[in-house]
């Protein structure tokens, strides 16, 4: 964030990169030379949510997590035979047993996990840490691990935030990230692009804007998947999570981008069919898609890709008077059948008085304009968003969003909004590291909506965030069908103790299976969600993730300890709702 | 069809409604006071393809199937006890064991089932037919059928072409035809219906176009979804099979317009989620659609609903030069990124050299004028359809595919093609009736195949029918996406004899799975193309559904006797070619 020089007390950013091999560069999000901190009229802002002072900030909470990582007191329990196994398969430089490669894959990113870093609370690590290069690699691996009954994680982008990539009961984690990140073909006739699962979205994204070059293809593609965790986030992770990106509007979450995929599994190689549509029988695509590496270990994914037309890309923001017109207006949008716009991001009022001043709004023109013309704050929401595809088709959903935005009363914001939001898109979580050095923590939960239960969930969770202390919650939908959307709750508090978070958010997510809305849209289950799962699907419902593991993966080795909840004990579950029809 | 006179010899047309509980009545489909005979040069063209005289045509070749259905010989083996609980559960009007309302559910419409019925070969029949009302009532059936080891089989509109519904095993035949089509409720914020599963086409349009009268609505509705066994087929048949309507390029296959349903199986009520996308684990929607009624009675669905707006509707049709230029075309539009059109329906030239006989467009200039420009015969290939949704959208769809015929040296056809086509969507089996008197048998097969596979399975595949005795065989597209499309195969030949049709059907199923096509796109799988089913999905692929099975009904009552090849002997599955990587 560039930033004005702060008028007052500045707190001490922390703004020098973390050395290598540090407890930090693990924590941190993403590049170390990048850094983002707020201006200081939300400095101010935060200080008043949270009761906080100048003295909070004058120095961090905690230790900064300089040092370098050592576990010499989590030392590595695999046996060398295992390490001398591993090692014939993907040969001597890509098996390591060593601190650093080792931490470095045991957590991911949700506060949970960065509280906990920040800390030194080593609760779970992997024995060995595998590079794997080969699709053939990854089978023997897993076959290897099942005949010695080693448990295997797979470490893809590292950003889950429902712990889902973390060691539970030790053994082997795949990193995916070093070599298992290739191209394996690419169709431009289906418009397909195949992949071994570790390719991160910016490689992915490179590779097809270069498809004339790499393939001698007619012209540039694009996969249309950009989840905020873009930069630091691979194929394999979208899929097995059933992963959603900021232009899924347009474009489909992953689960209708995926054309095929191919699994190690304990019993063998697993390959879906790659076809748009078929009557088959139940589609074993969306059988593996939300497995999250309890059935085996993804290893190559065909992906669907479409027309890089940025040149054809619409703009648009506009403020609504209060968040039940723009539910109304944005439901009339999401029905009206003219094509649905790439990115449409509604932010309730709560969220739009923090937007502001991110973006810099409060000091243009536009801030004084919304209050003459009666958009109050605390009242009024920011809708922004752009259409993509063919020209006429991106004009057409742009101009009846217009339409439709007037018909509701609807102030045009211009585009200078959904600029600064397409700015801060991807790097917001260098903000959130900023502020954990003073005990300032952010996470999300975000659940699926009908239109005709979304006012109530909204209502409901935000009641139970707002009565726990020194919360700020912010909410917006910003993935959005002809019949619902999902709600995304960004909170912010003053916290900086794991085991206090996780009560926390324990307390947020039983507020949201109580409401009855699909406990996630597109982050996933993962360790972390997983005693809410079988509440929310019903008991026979959720048996059928028991019987397909049992035939997948007998012996439980296969992401252990609690991913997607089965290998959960009983009493272990939340069963907060007895399961409703739909009405 | 409304012909002229014609001027040669005229058949014998069978004109006379069939008589109340006659086996034609049965056989024969749909509305018994409709009738479609081909005009005079079809009439020709047929004799000149399968070497037929008009001696061939001056009688039947069987016996009509006038007389009343006669089942004496295969008394009902329910036990009385069994018609008591049942009775008591449904009501004693609702429980037959008499021989017409047994007939009446036996078979379906493939014509194997017509060849059959006509011989009076009844090789399968329930034991007793139920009429339940409730979901309730169907669930204490499913539970008692369990209880006492009965099978259970659903009828829902009869048009299966799979022998989806034959009680192979006898016991209990479920006619959902009766009672079970009601609305459960609507929804107009989600745009949402929820109906019991026997709820038939025309019955859920007509509720839907009335939602203002009957529900208070806001405008009229549509579902989308029209196959051309609309008028006798339903809802629950074209859930648990993943059938597709007509439009589907538009509204998609019932796949993407289902948002929930609720099952009656061996262990209980089973409720799917009912939100737009959600991350939570594998998708319970997807793994109980193609189910084919192997896990348990589907009770009721939920389906989107989109606004009806035919006034928006642009019809095109184009001629294109050959079948390489046509499908590059319509892949060129599909990958277009500027919408879908709602029918896109592209035939290939042995289809279009019928079609332009069938729709009457040889007796307008526009013949003369194909042949005059180089569009020729047996290399032409027609393409027709109509756009949907919003107005400006509606246009720019038709208006793209309109710049993309040009750019590939279409000649336009006018709207009266796709008018013809339209005024005969729903009732060319009416046709294929009157020429079964003749021993004139059509039938079908379709598939699904990317772009980059169409040629060649559409070669290959034609070449095996081509091999066959005094076949047509005429090919299209009509369920079309940016990674592929289906093909349809309509073959039309010669035979009168179910073995011997069993036979001709084989070996073009056994070409389609060589030929690496997904074995249905959307008429499912059934008891007749099961023995395919476990080579095209691989045979740990398939484990999956075997697994389901044993969970949800591990004594196989439900729809026993091959239907998804579930209850199949391994000598009696088709292996024929190794699962391949797609690439």
């Amino acid at each position: 964030m560039s930033n004005k020089p702060y008028k007052g007390f500045e707190p001490k950013w922390l703004l020098t990169p973390a050395p290598e091999g540090s407890y930090r560069s693990i924590f941190r999000w993403g590049d170390p030379e990048f850094f983002k901190y707020p201006k200081e009229s939300l400095y101010k802002l935060m200080k008043e949510r949270f009761d906080m002072t100048d003295d909070d900030f004058r120095d961090y909470t905690d230790d900064i997590g300089f040092d370098p990582v050592d576990l010499s007191e989590y030392p590595s329990k695999i046996a060398p035979e295992h390490i001398a196994a591993l090692e014939k398969i993907v040969g001597k430089d890509f098996v390591t047993t060593q601190d650093y490669p080792r931490l470095a894959v045991a957590y991911g990113c949700t506060a949970y996990d960065l509280l906990r870093l920040r800390h030194k609370e080593i609760e779970n690590l992997p024995d060995v840490v595998v590079y794997p290069d080969t699709t053939e690699q990854v089978e023997q691996i897993v076959a290897y691990a099942v005949k010695e009954k080693l448990p295997v994680y797979v470490y893809g982008g590292g950003s889950s935030v429902t712990r889902g990539v973390e060691a539970v009961k030790g053994g082997i984690t795949l990193d995916m990230r070093k070599r298992f990140n290739k191209v394996i073909s690419f169709n431009e006739t289906d418009q397909t692009i195949t992949v071994q699962a570790g390719m991160s979205g910016p490689k992915l994204e490179e590779t097809l804007h270069n498809a004339p070059t790499l393939f001698g293809a007619k012209r540039p593609y694009t996969c249309g998947h950009f989840p905020q965790s873009f930069e630091y986030s691979s194929v394999g992770g979208w899929v097995v999570t059933r992963g959603a990106g900021q232009n899924s509007t347009y474009y489909g979450t992953i689960a209708d981008i995926v054309m095929g995929q191919k699994y190690a599994t304990p019993i063998g190689r697993i390959v879906t069919s790659h076809y748009p549509r078929e009557a088959t029988g139940p589609d074993l695509n969306q059988i593996m898609m939300g497995s999250e590496g309890t059935f085996g270990v993804l290893t190559e994914v065909t992906l669907k890709v479409f027309r890089w037309m940025p040149e054809n890309r619409k703009r648009f923001s506009y403020m609504f008077k209060n968040w039940e017109i723009a539910m109304d207006a944005a439901r009339e949008m999401m029905q009206h059948e003219c094509g649905y716009s790439s990115v449409f991001r509604l932010s309730d009022p709560e969220e739009t008085n923090l937007m502001l001043k991110l973006y810099n709004v409060d000091e243009t023109p536009l801030a004084p304009l919304l209050d003459k013309l009666g958009f109050q704050d605390m009242q009024r929401c920011m809708f922004l968003g752009f259409t993509d595809g063919e020209k006429g088709f991106s004009r057409n959903v742009a101009k009846n969003i217009a339409r439709i935005a007037r018909k509701y009363g609807a102030m045009p914001m211009t585009g200078f909004v959904t600029k600064s939001w397409e700015k801060g898109r991807f790097n917001d979580p260098y903000l959130r590291d900023t502020l954990m050095d003073f005990s300032v923590t952010t996470d999300t939960l975000e659940c699926t909506v009908n239109w005709s239960n979304m006012a109530q969930v909204h209502r409901d969770v935000r009641a139970v965030c707002h009565a726990l202390p020194n919360t700020v919650v912010t909410t917006h939908m910003s993935h959005c069908y002809p019949q619902g959307a999902n709600l995304y709750f960004i909170f912010i508090t003053k916290m900086n103790n794991s085991a206090e978070f996780k009560r926390y958010h324990t307390t947020i997510l039983d507020a949201i299976q109580k409401s009855g809305a699909a406990i996630s849209h597109h982050h996933g289950i993962g360790k972390m969600f997983a005693p809410w799962l079988e509440g929310y699907l019903g008991e026979k419902e959720y048996g059928v993730l028991k019987v397909l593991k049992e035939y997948f993966d007998p012996d439980y080795l296969m992401n252990p300890g609690g991913t997607i909840g089965l290998d959960l004990k009983p009493e272990e579950k939340k069963f907060l709702v007895e399961k409703k029809d739909y009405r």
